[in-house]
């Protein structure tokens, strides 16, 4: 079971209790028999608006939430990998494309879900022949500029975010990554964005 | 029990088993009783850099690791809470500084033990009388001048890297955060910094 955080719900064989452990001041999941305190934090998406040729790639997904509907290769940052190493990962295993990071273009906080997503701005390594496919968890890939982004089939708010903050730094240096938009500053709205899409 | 990373370690009385999920690529934790996966992921540092009239505000730490040595405003962000919500919390809780953020100075990597950490610039939140005071996890709390700051006194090495951060920003607009240093650009280093440090 995980619940609607991401967060860890233990098994049912586990004595555990939500109670406030000793030097804290939040409730916690502690077990009853030994103490042990399971933490329950927020989670970090990471992923990449790839830009070619003024083009951004984009995945159709093949998954719940939001099957059949666009998004940017992203997902869960894993143990052990660094916020960009997570970021070219999901890029490769959902595009099948090797990225070149060029810095971040947005942080978002979706408190809602317990979630901070970090989207940076990349280009194809191989920039002159840009190659990319859809891995298992999309049902296409491809390329679109500005005016056929499929605006209408969006999955999530953030991608809407993320996609405005590419359109306003457009291709020079970037400065300070944007945040959530003012009509959702804490990223606790379910349905917002152009599409009406659902996070 | 917390391992190294911050990570769950389950209950002795959960059957959980180390293997791949359907439709996954690496090993988890899986309940060999129910197929509850259970999900271990980077936790999330949330600090700030507090900055009056050119000083910085630092606490000495009243916890291990590394109690008795200086640190900023930090911890572990929260389920429910923004990530700006997350480091005005952190300051509140360990300086007793009520604090207004202006952007955000450094994204650190430190994959040796899972964290992200998300080092904001800001001012007091009364800037004409900025009030602190040590909270439950510090000793202390101080105003440093950078050629006052307790350099052979410092927690962790990205505690360097946010100052220097600072350092260069100087009072100005923010522009891109900094990331890892050159040295250590997967944060894997266990010390580094002028300090010898430790994280």
């Amino acid at each position: 079971m995980i619940g609607s955080n991401g967060g860890v719900i233990l098994s049912r064989m586990s004595a555990f209790v939500r109670r406030v452990p000793d030097g804290d001041n939040r409730e916690r999941l502690v077990c009853a028999d030994c103490g042990f305190v399971a933490y329950e934090n927020p989670k970090i998406v990471v992923g990449a608006v790839v830009v070619s040729d003024e083009k951004v790639l984009m995945c159709r997904r093949a998954i719940n939430p939001r099957k059949g509907f666009w998004t940017l290769p992203a997902g869960y940052m894993e143990l052990g990998e660094t916020a960009h190493e997570g970021a070219a990962r999901e890029a490769l295993e959902e595009a099948g494309a090797e990225i070149a990071i060029e810095g971040l273009l947005g942080v978002f906080s979706i408190a809602r879900i317990g979630q901070v997503q970090m989207i940076f701005r990349a280009r194809f390594a191989n920039a002159g022949e840009p190659r990319f496919e859809a891995g298992e968890e999309s049902l296409e890939v491809a390329l679109f500029s500005w005016e056929t982004i499929p605006w209408t089939e969006i999955a999530f708010p953030s991608v809407h975010w993320a996609l405005q903050a590419w359109r306003s730094a457009g291709a020079g240096p970037l400065g300070q990554p944007v945040g959530n938009p003012p009509a959702d500053p804490r990223g606790t709205h379910p349905m917002s964005g152009s599409a009406g899409a659902q996070a």
